[in-house]
């Protein structure tokens, strides 16, 4: 296989991945695949080199259950049979700029492609996590540290269907070639 | 190739994925290659799909010298062949809510990646790019809107020399099982 192909296989990795919000298969997620994934995660960059992200592997059903719970039940929570929850450190790690954010992203795009890759899948929680204090219940819940933030809830397993990428905008309606606007 | 070999090509490049702060080789990138650079990140997921991040490829000689006078001629910068300019809308995208940051830096990662897997390197900028009006400049140079924001700067070239990546903390020290802090 030479180089060309091996772009492909990644591009294609990329342009695969979506969002997926439907019922997971009463099948579980290979523990090995659950490390390998998370990998993916701490391999990404992070601001300053600072590795500002931790991941919660949630494997246990009683506490998947509780999470699935602060998402009403929601069929991609309630049916997951692994959750990877994602918690932030926002110490600056440059003058007083924090880029956990952009750590935490960096990380979960990596995770992302990595859950796609292997035939799972999985949606990105954070707005969600964000409101009626579900951040602070799953930090309880997961014995979180109080200097940190629980920020991104991932929960996976083997999807039921097959749920098309949501539409995106063409190349052309966001991407310019050396002045803003230019084709 | 079976699904497992095809895994191990997107984590080889997850893996060797890092940041480059040296010369590049006084060859040009592939503008096809700069397209499906830029696809990748056009690909990633954004909040509520809003698809907040737009990308100027710069290659005019002359913008490239501009840019890289604004980061005092680093040779990461004055050497480029080509710079990918990411911007950002934060007009709310959930409540009053932008994902703005985590759609930029999900873009980023990918087409970090796609950068790595092409043979090509970069560095993410994104700190010093916020500092000295140094994103006000890079706007009025590119003719970014006013509403909108110059975020990250990746300039990209073929790498001279290997730079290892930077070391990394370990899966222990960043990954749990089930509750923070467990094994």
């Amino acid at each position: 296989m030479n180089s060309e192909e091996k772009m492909d296989e990644l591009f294609q990795v990329i342009a695969k991945r979506h969002s997926y919000r439907g019922e997971f298969k009463n099948e579980p997620v290979d523990p090995e695949h659950l490390k390998k994934i998370v990998q993916a995660g701490i391999d990404a960059p992070s601001g300053c080199n600072a590795q500002t992200t931790r991941f919660v592997i949630v494997t246990e059903p009683k506490l998947l259950a509780e999470i699935s719970n602060y998402f009403e039940n929601r069929a991609v929570c309630k049916t997951a049979k692994a959750m990877i929850v994602c918690v932030t450190d926002s110490t600056p790690a440059y003058g007083n700029v924090s880029f956990a954010r952009e750590d935490c992203a960096a990380a979960v795009e990596n995770i992302l492609l990595a859950i796609s890759a292997l035939g799972y899948a999985t949606v990105w929680y954070q707005g969600y996590v964000q409101k009626d204090q579900t951040a602070e219940k799953i930090a309880e819940l997961l014995n979180v540290p109080n200097n940190l933030h629980v920020e991104v809830v991932l929960p996976i397993g083997v999807p039921i269907t097959q749920e098309p990428p949501r539409p995106k905008k063409s190349f052309a309606e966001r991407a310019f070639f050396n002045r803003y606007g230019a084709k």
